[in-house]
């Protein structure tokens, strides 16, 4: 008898007192391990971790977490090797593999790349702008995103034991959400593997992984307002957990990914020598084989114009006959079996409903050619291409979950998204064409039906990532039919994980409460200039209040002269005045904020290393000749770098006139040393 | 009999066969209206927004809607004292009547203002920067917002029958959403009134709005994947409402606003001579009496420190005290009946249900005195005052849509934050404090179960707008309890009627999809200079490559002397030399882009008539002496301004060195006018 997974549960691994149910290899119908939660206290794992696993995950900075993913990714890369030979058992060829592990081990390494990039080093995510509301600027608004005290329970499909994990994983964590993973049991073992390298890697804060073999069993009822469960699989779950008393009345977030009819669409533009004929044929036959079709993503209708439909339906059948069918260990294999025999089954019934609306063109669904494996004992299935009959329903209603596709005919743009439409709501569409009209018109035209459009062409076909591929920074999810979710798509996902909030207060609060100098509240003027403050000794709202410059006809003539910029409101005084805007003789803005970069600067070497960008410029009033301006610089947001002796803060930067009018605002970007002078 | 409200359906008003349901008048019991849906064809009202509303509003631009919106506001100014009137029947006193009329009116003029200045002039919203996806730069991804081809049904409280809709209203039509309004029938004329005054002054779009007077009838059934529906009420009907099946099963979003438990936290810092004091108390009278507490943002739970218990407890009975109950006509009375003897009684069970854990401190549910009305026949109810018994359940669960709150005390900031927990989600939360530290850590604990929070005290309290006022520039929703929805924010609630897509195409099909210049897609170079050409010859893509400039040590020394930027990096050879990141004297970057400036400008009068600004400066590469650079500009966006005779280009520039490697990357900004020369 095969070994029976475990489950890790409250800070231990739970082995079920039952014998468990048989998981089988795909190809050789053998047993590969037993599953079973029997005995195990779902009540004991959401509490785990809502009071040790959350805690400990939210003590931690955006930036923390983000290098314990880091770290995370770097020591899965040392599983790689068992994760393809696990993999085998479920049917998957190498290049199947490479797209589940490769795949989930480079989401995570993507996760903690863009959360150093875009998140701050808090607790806090500040989202839009300050909102002024009231005329005084004593009342502001902020909307920032927090954490939840929640926990995230992520229900995965069997076909990416390894990604589906891991980009459910990533995002929650960099959230502040401990994860409870419960594996489609299939292919638990594969999970199983990863998160028991990950629990000894001890890289994980305590509570912050559980896994659930077997069965969802209780999980859903202990969750409560603050906690969310991820699902992908079929429309049928999707519509069971949608219906639990935990969502429909106690405020618990579901989030679905479901199968989806996706369409791909072969442009009124492209003829039968277009290079984008063959890249539309060679996308469809490999989303119709990788994964043996077992693919949320894959293309289920092949939506085409008339005049092409022969011509495409042939090629796509002949490079159907050459893909070669077998024991996914045999590197002559480009198709390994589906998962189970029981998927097998539910294929052959989807075929069979598909053909009440459309005829086969290619294959035999009760037969398969196989290499190196036994056809009987093996989830074996031939890609089956169908022909769609004129207004048949059954391509837009039916989903075949493996190497099956239906090719149908349009004959305008509306009628090609017509036709997309009819899916009601996909993860994914493509359009393969060279027309920016056909592909500004068909894409707006999609949108609304799709989370993610591939619009595929001569231009990008050799970097493109293919229709199937959902990226870490993009969104995967979409309306309808596809759950309604939204995952990955970079940071997003991370802030769907959490709550945003509107914070209204006295600016003076609000600096306190986001730990970013806000527009109006106290600065510090201590009379040390800023500039020869460390990372470490200077403070959010520390200030520079310059000395006053008046800026003289001749200085604007000496910056044209110098810059090369004879813009006339600078050089000619006729026409300068006969400008709307200006009425006369104006400074360059770009004197303006050289002559404010003067004022403030401080000229010895000290631990502001460099200013590396600028932000938000805007010149608000003309500088006139004899005008005197004055800067005023206040620290607004002070980032550390984690593997770097400097870090970065942002400047509010304000330039006024001898009126006290602002002339421009900006923020100013400097490295700024973490110690001065700098240690060792 | 009073007159029978109409419903405005497939282009015409509708009146019912029967005599209807007879809705009284809060104060005299008097008939005020009757409403009835019978024999309403809910299935051609859907189409009709469909097929007719929809395809009219999403011709339009963001810009164009916004501009309708405006004149809308505007005209619905002109309405004002007549729904002042109308409220009357309802309970509503003037000031009441400010908050949904003026309060309804300001929203739809905020909308129109916001979506002109953070909206482009187009259909479709590009959602975050560029990503690359892969490393030639021929294969790229951004995410865009679409409009749905869909429909918005709006169900709205009784509480704000204008505010309610045009909250729903305004954002929806800025998305390319028709809308269905369905009010609560207990204030139905008071609505019906608005969409009459809208309907004929012909400024929306045929089939862009609809009322339904009566019941939602099978309004839901004929609604799928691209339609939503808005609903603002009760816990109980939105239970009803996720349980439809187009929402369980077909994909119809709904967003739900329900009545909330939402408490108000005087802070730990607070003392009895503080001014804080003062403020809570003031602001947990208002909302108890404001419409009659009938706010699903009232304060419900009055959270206060121990030791203040009494005090607190004591300072906002003798303000109730004052409060005069009676006709809302009446100058002198402060608070009116509530809307209906059915919602008295309702209160009053409330009540009850209150007292199994808390003692009345103020108030008798059975008695009030009433001036100048009737108070048998009205609607009426004492203010009361509740004081929670320790560790009582029901102050956390029994909601009492009236003039009712409960005290209860707490001991540190965890213990009050797990007591706003409590609600299980509420819209608004606020924290009466002059701490910030107490700001800090009470805002992020409660964040996670707010869509809301007010931090008042001394400093914000002349401006600010209080805890029970939604604000159109920030979210209005909370989660768990409180629904889980999210309107207003601003462009926020527009964006979440929109489909979110990622598309991935190569740069030149991105560019023709998203009408902005996508790094890495064609550009136009012609021999005319771009900024010789008016907004209406400009072109996205039309390009600056300009001459090389050599920038030498004088230039450095030069532009030191003018600015007074004596930045060691520029002036000192030696000091530079020990920078980690120049090893060496480097140009300024300011004097780096003054000199991009001199190279890309067009002296001469023309078209282009200002730079107003710089985006997303970043220095790459370090210029030393005697480098060489060249810069790149690109027209990236273009809007034109509706009420002016020019608009802004936004610029994609680069500059470059002699080895092309890019030293500074930034954006441009322009006004451009429209013609050149001027028109007229």
């Amino acid at each position: 008898m095969s070994p029976l997974l475990e489950s890790y549960a409250a800070g231990r691994w739970f082995r079920a007192p039952d014998e468990g149910r048989p998981i089988l290899d795909a190809t050789s119908g053998e047993e590969v391990a037993r599953v079973s939660s029997q005995g195990l206290d779902h009540s004991a794992v959401v509490a785990h971790a809502r009071d040790v696993g959350g805690p400990a995950v939210r003590a931690l900075t955006f930036h923390e977490r983000a290098g314990i993913l880091k770290a995370l990714a770097t020591d899965l890369g040392q599983l790689t090797d068992e994760l393809y030979a696990l993999s085998l058992h479920t049917g998957a060829t190498r290049r199947d593999s490479a797209v589940d592990v490769d795949g989930g081990i480079g989401t995570v390494f993507s996760y903690a790349s863009k959360a150093r990039r875009e998140l701050p080093d808090d607790m806090v995510v500040l989202d839009g702008a300050l909102e002024q509301l009231g005329r005084r600027g004593t009342f502001v608004g902020q909307h920032l995103y927090a954490s939840r005290p929640g926990v995230a329970v992520q229900i995965n499909a069997f076909n990416f034991p390894v990604w589906g994990m891991l980009e459910k994983l990533a995002p929650a964590f960099l959230a502040g959400l401990p994860s409870i993973v419960k594996p489609a049991s299939q292919t638990a073992y594969v999970t199983a593997a990863v998160v028991r390298r990950i629990i000894e890697s001890g890289l994980l804060p305590e509570g912050s992984l559980q896994l659930v073999c077997g069965t969802t069993g209780t999980l859903l009822d202990h969750l409560g307002a603050q906690d969310s469960v991820g699902f992908t699989g079929s429309a049928h779950t999707a519509g069971i957990l949608r219906r639990h008393p935990s969502v429909l009345d106690h405020g618990v977030r579901l989030g679905v990914e479901a199968d989806s009819l996706n369409c791909s669409i072969l442009g009124l533009d492209v003829t039968a020598d277009s290079p984008e004929l063959d890249l539309f044929v060679k996308g469809v036959v490999t989303e119709m084989t990788v994964k043996t079709g077992q693919k949320c993503t894959a293309i289920r209708r092949i939506i085409v114009p008339e005049a092409l439909a022969d011509e495409v339906t042939e090629a796509i059948s002949a490079r159907l006959a050459a893909v070669t069918v077998g024991d996914p260990a045999d590197e002559s294999v480009r198709m390994g079996p589906l998962v189970s025999l029981e998927q097998r089954d539910q294929v052959r019934t989807a075929i069979e409903k598909l053909r009440g609306g459309a005829d086969i063109a290619y294959g035999d669904p009760a037969h398969v050619e196989v290499v190196g494996a036994d056809a009987q004992r093996g989830a074996f299935l031939s890609p089956v291409l169908l022909r769609a009959r004129p207004g048949a329903d059954e391509p837009h209603d039916v989903e075949p979950f493996g190497p099956v596709s239906t090719v149908m005919t349009y004959g305008s743009n509306a009628e090609a998204i017509a036709l997309a439409a009819r899916g009601r709501g996909s993860l994914v569409g493509s359009l393969v064409t060279h027309d920016p009209g056909v592909a500004r018109d068909v894409v707006l035209g999609l949108a609304p039906w799709h989370g993610r459009i591939l619009v595929l062409d001569r231009d990008d076909a050799a970097e493109s990532t293919g229709h199937g591929s959902p990226l870490p920074t993009l969104v995967h999810g979409g309306p309808g039919r596809a759950g309604g979710g939204e995952e990955l798509g970079g940071i997003r996902s991370v802030l769907n994980h959490m709550q945003r909030t509107a914070v209204q207060a006295s600016p003076d609060a609000m600096t306190a409460i986001t730990r970013r100098w806000t527009k109006g509240s106290a600065r510090t003027v201590d009379g040390a200039h800023p500039f020869r403050k460390s990372l470490r000794e200077l403070r959010v709202g520390d200030t520079i209040e310059s000395a006053t410059r008046t800026v003289t006809l001749d200085d604007i003539d000496q910056f044209a002269e110098l810059t090369g910029d004879t813009f006339y409101a600078h050089t000619d005084p006729e026409a300068a005045a006969a400008n709307p805007l200006f009425g006369g003789i104006v400074a360059h803005g770009y004197l303006v904020v050289s002559l404010a970069g003067g004022l403030f600067v401080e000229p010895n070497p000290g631990p502001v290393l460099a200013n590396f960008g600028v932000d938000n410029l805007r010149f608000l009033t003309p500088v006139k000749a004899d005008d005197t301006i004055r800067v005023t610089l206040v620290a607004k947001q002070i980032t550390a770098r984690a593997n770097a002796d400097y870090g970065e803060v942002r400047w509010d930067a304000v330039v006024t006139n001898q009126d006290d009018d602002p002339v421009a605002t900006y923020d100013v970007l400097t490295l700024v040393a973490k110690t001065w002078p700098p240690e060792g």
